[in-house]
C-alpha cells in the first residue's frame, strides 16, 4: 500500500509538505503542489485518498454554485474550478443559482448540506447567517464576498488593483477623456455597495484617477441596465447619440466591452482608431474578437487553486481564522487599445 | 392541499394533460406545458411534487454531463437544460466529462447511480453497455448518440437538415466556391464516423450539393486540428497562404467560424466583402461579433425540453420503445453573409 511518505519521497519533499499539498493548502507553491499531485497520481495514491474519503463518510463531491452558466466568465470559472477539483482526485458538481434566492436556498439545503463535502459559492441573495444555517455545517468558500465582516473564507477577483491598472493603461496609450462603463459614480453612497464587485472596480478607477492627478467628472461613469452585451450595446448607442466626447473606455467586464464596441460599430465609431477600449475578466473570446480585446485577465487557475485550497483545508478540519485571498491578474494589451 | 385537478382546472386542461405536462411529456405542446407549469407554480403545487419525490425515494436531482464547460455551446446548452429542469421543480447538477473516459465513468458511477434520479449525458468515450452497467439502472438520455442501434432515448442536434440549410444559404447569397470547415471528405469511410456530429453535418452538406446539382471537390472539405477557435484561425492562415480560391465558408460550429473569420482578418481577407461565412450552433456571441455571424441556431430551449421530457417520462416509469428526437433549428442571417 502506497503511503504519504512514498508520495513525499517521490516528489522530493517532506511528508508534511506532501500532506499540505494534497490538501490543497495555498501556502504550498503551485509548482510544488503540482509535483506532489503528479507523484500521487503516478503511485495511484488518489485511490487511497478516495477510499479514505469513503471511510470518513465523505462523498468526494465538491459543489460549485455559480450565477449564470450561459455567460462566458462564470462558465469558464466553473470549468477552471472543476479542473482544480479533479486534480485532487475529487468530483465537482456545478449548479446555477440564476441569481434567485429560492435557487440559492435549494442548493445549500439539498446539495451542499446533503451531498457535498463542501461548496464554493458565489452568493447573490442569501445572507451569511442563512448560508451557515442551510449548509448544515459543511464548509463553504465564498467568491467575491461582500460581507464587511467575513464569516467564511473567500476568494476575491482583483477588482481594485485590476481596475486601477486598466485606467493607467488607457492613460499610457494616450487617452484623455475616459468613460467607465459598469457603475454610476453615486453608487458608492449606497449601503454595502462599496463591497460589491462593481463598487470595488469603481474604487479602483477612482484610485487611479487620484494617483494620476486627474479629477474625474461624475458623468464619465455610466451604468448599463444589466452587466450584459445587449444593455452595453444600447448604452453605446445612447452615448454616441448624445454627442458625449470620449477617446477611451474601461468596461467592468469583457462582455460589457464586447457589447459596447459592437454598439459603437453600429454608429460608425471604430475601435481602436476612434477610441481605445479595455475590458475585465480575460474570457477566451477576447483573443478572437475583431478587434481583439485588451483586458484585465483574472488568473482563473489561480482563483480556482486558492478557492479549492481554502475549502479542502476546512474539509480536513483546519480551524485557522477566516481568510480572504485575492486572485492574481495580468494586463493583456491587444488591438482594442493599440493606438 | 392543492391537487392535480386544481392545477388542471386553473390551466384549463384535462387532468391527464396536466399530469403529462408536469412530467414533461414531449407530446404536450410547449405552450400548454408552460400554462400548466405556471398554474402549478401559482398554486404552489411544486411543493407537493417535491414531497412526492421524497416519499418515493427520489432525490429531485437531474444530472447533466457535458464535455467542456468553458466553451460557449456546451455551457449555454447546460444552462438551458438547468432552466428546463428547474421549471419542473427539480434541481440540475452539471458535470464536465472533459472528454475523458475516466471522468465519464466516475460521473455515471458516483453521481448518476447514487445521487441523481436520471442523467442527460453527452457521451464521448464510454459504450452503451458501460453506461447501462455504471448508471445502476437509473434512466439516461443521450445527446447526439452515435450508436447505430440506440439503447437509450436521445436527442440529436439538427446536423443534416441544418448543414443542408447552411450550404443552400451560401449559394442563395451568390457563393460559388464554398469551403466546408470541420471534417475532411474521407472521414465517412471511417467506422461509425457517419453517425458522429461531424459526419452527420458533412452528410447534410453533401445532400445540399447533390440537390443543387453541384459536384463538390474533396479539397473543399477541411478539418481543423480541433473544433476550436485557435485551430480554425491557423487553418484560415494556411488556406489563404496556399492561395486556395473561395467566396463562401460553412463552419461546422460557431466557435470554428469565429476563429476562421479572425484568421482571415489576420491575412487581410474581410467578411462578408471577400467571402461569406456561416456557422452552426447559435451561441450568444454571434450577435455581438464584428461582423455579426450568420448561423444555423439549434433551438436550445427545444433541445432542453425534449431531453428533459424524455428523461422524466422514464423516471416516471414510462416503458415506450427507445426514442430519438431531433432539436429544431432556425437559420439566422446576419452581416457575415450579407452580400
Amino acid at each position: 500500500m502506497v503511503t504519504m511518505s512514498d508520495v513525499a519521497k517521490a516528489a522530493g519533499v517532506s511528508r508534511a509538505t506532501a500532506s499540505y499539498a494534497l490538501r490543497g493548502d495555498p501556502r504550498i507553491a503551485p509548482a510544488t503542489t503540482d509535483r506532489v499531485l503528479q507523484a500521487a497520481r503516478a503511485l495511484q495514491y488518489t485511490t487511497n485518498l478516495s477510499a479514505r474519503s469513503l471511510r470518513s463518510g465523505r462523498s468526494g463531491l465538491i459543489g460549485v454554485a455559480i450565477f449564470e452558466l450561459d455567460f462566458p466568465y462564470p462558465s469558464e470559472m466553473s470549468a477552471a474550478i472543476s479542473r482544480e477539483v479533479a486534480r485532487h482526485g475529487l468530483e465537482a458538481i456545478v449548479q446555477e443559482t440564476s441569481n434567485s434566492k429560492e435557487s440559492e436556498i435549494a442548493i445549500l439545503q439539498k446539495v451542499t448540506s446533503q451531498l457535498c463535502d463542501g461548496t464554493i459559492f458565489s452568493p447573490g441573495k442569501v445572507s451569511d447567517e442563512e448560508i451557515r444555517d442551510l449548509s448544515g455545517g459543511k464548509p463553504v468558500v465564498l467568491l467575491d464576498d461582500i460581507s464587511p465582516d467575513p464569516v467564511f473564507d473567500s476568494v476575491a477577483t482583483p477588482c481594485e488593483s485590476g481596475s486601477e491598472a486598466a485606467i493607467r493603461h488607457l492613460i499610457e496609450v494616450g487617452c484623455r477623456r475616459i468613460l467607465v462603463v459598469g457603475a454610476s459614480y453615486d453608487m458608492l453612497a449606497e449601503d454595502r455597495a462599496a463591497m460589491s464587485v462593481s463598487g470595488r472596480r469603481l474604487i479602483g478607477c477612482l484610485n487611479a484617477f487620484e494617483n494620476l492627478g486627474i479629477t474625474p467628472d461624475p458623468t464619465q461613469f455610466l451604468r448599463p441596465e444589466q452587466w450584459q452585451n445587449g444593455a452595453a450595446r444600447k448604452l453605446a448607442h445612447n452615448v454616441v447619440d448624445a454627442g458625449t466626447p470620449f477617446d477611451g473606455v474601461f468596461c467592468m467586464t469583457d462582455s460589457i466591452a464586447l457589447g459596447f464596441i459592437r454598439g459603437l460599430a453600429d454608429r460608425g465609431i471604430h475601435v481602436p482608431q476612434d477610441a481605445a477600449v479595455i475590458g475585465f475578466d480575460g474570457i477566451n473570446e477576447c483573443d478572437y474578437y475583431i478587434p481583439s480585446l485588451s483586458t484585465i485577465a483574472t488568473d482563473m487557475e489561480d482563483l480556482a487553486r486558492k478557492a479549492v485550497g481554502l475549502l479542502l483545508d476546512r474539509i480536513d478540519g483546519g480551524d485557522a481564522p477566516t481568510r480572504t485571498l485575492t486572485a492574481d491578474y495580468r494586463l493583456v494589451a491587444r488591438e482594442s487599445t493599440r493606438r
